[in-house]
């Protein structure tokens, strides 16, 4: 009997195997080569999944993506007051632990290794700042904010702070806990919301 | 009588080569061959210079570095209130044109590519924070700060405010405009500081 071989669960683990090679390496280590070596694969059969090395990146960076999606999805559906809510969201963004550093790590090689090759196009690719607009949406919505603000000044704020937080907490894990990350972040919109 | 060489001219000249290398063709593409070629230099007297790529990368990214040094401190020496010299500084901090752009990108480039050599490492090395942390202090000792604020949260909260705008004025160019970026900036600043 021939033997089944379940695609979609090869190719997330050549993606995992991807991401891998980049927090060990860099991007300019992430070859073909090293990463068929890294999944236990022939280069051969990495490359009946991914002909090239750009469509295998591109693949590995979707699920990254998608990761990150679906935890700020199971946050949606549980019923929390508005601030809290988008505390919640908010440090979903923000890479808390090993795994969403590393996840993070991976984004960012990816996007910095891209820049060179859109030369001039702005670099779009994340829904962070789709994520904000929502949960500013959101809280006016829900009246949560306070009056005197400027809702399009406070998305333009509330995003540069979250991705400069989530900057930080990458580079400098040691000295930006989980902790503070919150209180920063909790501080932040008291000074937007009503209490 | 032989040709008389400024050899500090012709470091610099090497690490704007550097530059121009990094934001053509990336991280991956800065070989001492491509820079060589890029400065016109023979790889042998670009060698004369610089030992190892990673000597010469670390001097291309100080000189990064002063120049950001030189223009804060030129800010520093005129005589403005202390908003407004906050604002000159951050603003001097963000890339606001091509050239700040183009050096963001590079040190982007750099500190993404040392990441994974650095494993556990926090890395530091840029001196924004401490910038930040100087314009706070001085806001306060000027008593340019409104009474109800947690002046190490704040701060916290600015060195992220300033990296993400810088982030997002790298990344997306078209997108977040000078005018755009300054306006966000002077409305955090009016929600800390008193009118």
């Amino acid at each position: 009997m021939p033997k089944i071989i379940n695609h979609d669960v090869r190719r997330r683990k050549i993606a995992e195997a991807t991401w891998q090679v980049i927090l060990k390496k860099g991007m300019e280590g992430a070859t073909v080569r090293n990463i068929a070596k890294e999944a236990g694969l022939s280069l051969g059969a990495l490359r009946y999944y991914f002909q090239t090395q750009d469509e295998l990146l591109v693949y590995a960076m979707e699920l990254v993506q998608d990761r990150a999606t679906n935890r700020i999805r199971a946050i949606y559906q549980q019923s929390l007051p508005p601030k809290e809510m988008a505390v919640a969201v908010l440090l979903e963004i923000i890479p808390m632990n090993e795994d969403t550093r590393a996840e993070m790590e991976v984004w960012f090689a990816f996007i910095t290794y891209m820049k060179p090759k859109e030369n001039a196009k702005d670099i779009v690719g994340d829904n962070v700042q789709y994520v904000i607009r929502k949960i500013m949406d959101y809280l006016e919505t829900t009246k949560s904010l306070v009056n005197d603000i400027d809702l399009h000044l406070e998305t333009e704020r509330l995003y540069a702070l979250v991705d400069g937080i989530a900057l930080h907490a990458m580079m400098q894990p040691k000295r930006l806990s989980a902790k503070k990350i919150e209180e920063t972040i909790r501080y932040h919109l008291n000074t937007i919301c009503k209490s």
